[in-house]
């Protein structure tokens, strides 16, 4: 009899699995209540009130009104819409952007993109734990600055910036202030008016919701160009028909989040903890990457010493253990991190870097097996590793 | 006992049911396999396999080649990319667009938001039956002209368009030629190189496929400018977490589709007939929209004289029959739809535009009991319709 394969899955970072009750909450719509909520009948002002309830809950998630949020299908097009909507429609009051080095490639990439239409943008630089230091963001501002975008938290390293004060200099200076709050929300408190943001993105794909049903906040009576033209849909900023089943996931997820997002932490948080405390005492040459307290309470990374993240990771996922070595969107590219590269961890090191992102359904045997498992990969990547052999001779110099 | 109301459904256009196939396939992906498709381990692989199978069957539905597939999140957004996208990218070649009168709003506004980057468009006329007259097109294609886009069916009064003629003429032109082809894929057979358009649109909820899951063709080797900017999901053009579990349900939608387009066909075209048979015949002051014979065969569409389409349509909701008035985008607005105006229809009639879109599960007995129910709600509302009393008046003189 062959024995089922134990699986262990530490890549919250990528995706979290559905919670049941957003399945649950889903299926009527990938059912009997199939209508379009544009339609003026009933089976249509049905899906439009489900909604306009998941609209509101996402919008209590983060302390903001119902009005203020607009449903998107990813992380990626919120930050889109955020970046390229608000630089264009104010580009009437200047053309540059300031972003950190360490956003997502999709913050990244859109101000690349922004300069055909004749915008100029600054990278604020990090620390050696991945934290922007809000003076920079301060230097950075011009005259010619109409909009900042410094995102919540990094979901490779897992630092929680600070973004009240960065929101408060963008205040003083007439800046608009964007967050990328994809990895954050959902998994910590945030609130909109207490950051004092206009604009936030997130996404239900890391809270237990829906992939493909996301949101950008935007504070109310701030000019955005519309993303998708169209029809009325979102205030006809991002027009096309709603993917009801997934908003409503994510008004589920949302709900739940609110209510269980602390005794989450508490319960994952003390598991986290756990691994950076004994994987470097099982593995020698591994080091924490990002801020050791200011960070994700689900989130664990490294740099390991001599080896590739990728041969790691895929050992590991032989063993039934599902990590990853930098963000999903640009993991099949495999290049040394930006993220790391910013924090000054050179190249070679920035190779061997190494997510744990722990899901709801995490437990002490989780990590148990993996610290397990883990050392003796290790030891076999190590001996097949000419920079291992290299240290190991200059060592015994 | 409370007797339960019949429901007939009739909006095909605004949204159709999930095929009970499709859910299936789908519920594993929103259960156990909830891996995000760019991750490197297992269960992100088998995503990413379900992911490129989708694509496959998406690509076969219109005999295209499954890298000419690129995945987005609804008809409108494929339209925005595919104007946006080609325009922006060629705009060295040229900065004119010529669209047909009769487009969906989301080509209409897209070209009109081009302005802003410079561009110029014209609009092609229709005929009386909102046919696109090839030779109108070729007038209208200048030194300029970098881009074609005209519609493959329309929604509101069911024409088809001589697609395969314009598309030569703008082969023979060097432009290029993008085909809205939402309300035609999946249930008319399209073959992109029979054709011979450049760029196509095509979204799930038109053909029993989950809402949410769209696509755009584009042929191999055509310049476009990324819609979202980001990670490298669908080769760096369109970033963004895929929605797994839509796409995969886009894709058994597709092959469904393939399969049964035909005889779906042959079992709607006949109740569809009837409904335009009989429905002159049992309301006076009706005229059916849209060409009589090369028309989608689940459409038929009518203009009612004396009254308006929201009052028709929420006095047969109350009888349990969904029907649409216009296209669903704009429906709320309550406009007269720009289709019927551009097909000369005087404002008034248009008005009172009715849209029957019959799905897989309609009846006979669904069309029965919808003539048995209209003409008292005709009489009624026309009792109440100054338009109607004038027109009695001017009669009885």
């Amino acid at each position: 009899m062959e024995e089922e394969m134990k699986r262990v899955y530490l890549d919250h970072i990528a995706a979290t699995p559905l919670h049941p009750l957003v399945l649950e909450a889903m299926l009527p719509y990938l059912k009997d209540n199939f209508g379009n909520p544009q339609s003026l009948h009933s089976i249509g002002q049905e899906a439009s009130i489900a909604v306009e309830e998941a609209r509101e809950s996402v919008a209590q998630l983060i302390h903001a009104n119902p009005e203020e949020i607009y449903l998107t299908s990813s992380g990626s097009e919120s930050n889109n819409f955020a970046l390229k909507g608000l630089a264009i429609a104010q580009r009437d009051r200047g053309t540059h952007i300031v972003v950190s080095a360490i956003e997502h490639q999709s913050v990244l990439h859109s101000v690349k993109n922004l300069e055909k239409y004749g915008f100029t943008h600054s990278l604020v630089p990090v620390d050696k734990w991945g934290m922007v230091n809000p003076d920079e963001v301060r230097k950075a501002i011009t005259q010619e600055t109409i909009l900042v975008s410094i995102m919540l938290a990094n979901s490779e390293v897992g630092t929680v910036e600070p973004i009240r004060e960065i929101a408060e200099i963008c205040r003083s200076h007439e800046v608009f202030f964007h967050t990328d709050a994809v990895a954050a929300v959902g998994n910590i408190p945030v609130d909109v008016s207490e950051l004092g943001v206009d604009a936030l993105s997130l996404a239900g794909n890391q809270f237990y919701g829906p992939k493909g049903s996301a949101a950008l906040f935007l504070k109310k009576g701030t000019r955005i160009l519309p993303f998708i033209d169209g029809g009325i849909q979102e205030g006809g900023r991002r027009a096309g028909t709603e993917d009801v089943a997934g908003i409503v996931g994510l008004g589920i997820a949302a709900k739940i989040a609110e209510r269980e997002m602390g005794s989450r932490a508490g319960k994952i948080e003390p598991l986290r903890d756990k691994l950076i405390e004994l994987l470097p005492q099982k593995v020698e040459h591994v080091i924490l990457t990002g801020h050791p307290e200011k960070r994700l309470p689900y989130h664990a990374s490294f740099c390991v010493e001599f080896i590739e993240g990728e041969a790691m990771l895929l050992n590991l996922d032989m063993q039934g253990i599902a990590v990853s070595s930098g963000s999903a969107c640009t993991s099949k590219a495999l290049k040394a991190s930006h993220v790391l590269l910013a924090m000054d961890i050179d190249h070679a090191l920035a190779q061997g870097s190494l997510v744990f992102s722990l899901i709801d359904e995490t437990t002490s045997e989780d990590i148990d097996y993996f610290l397990e498992v883990f050392p003796p990969i290790i030891e076999r990547l190590r001996k097949m590793s000419p920079l291992y052999t290299k240290y190991l001779e200059e060592k015994d110099k």
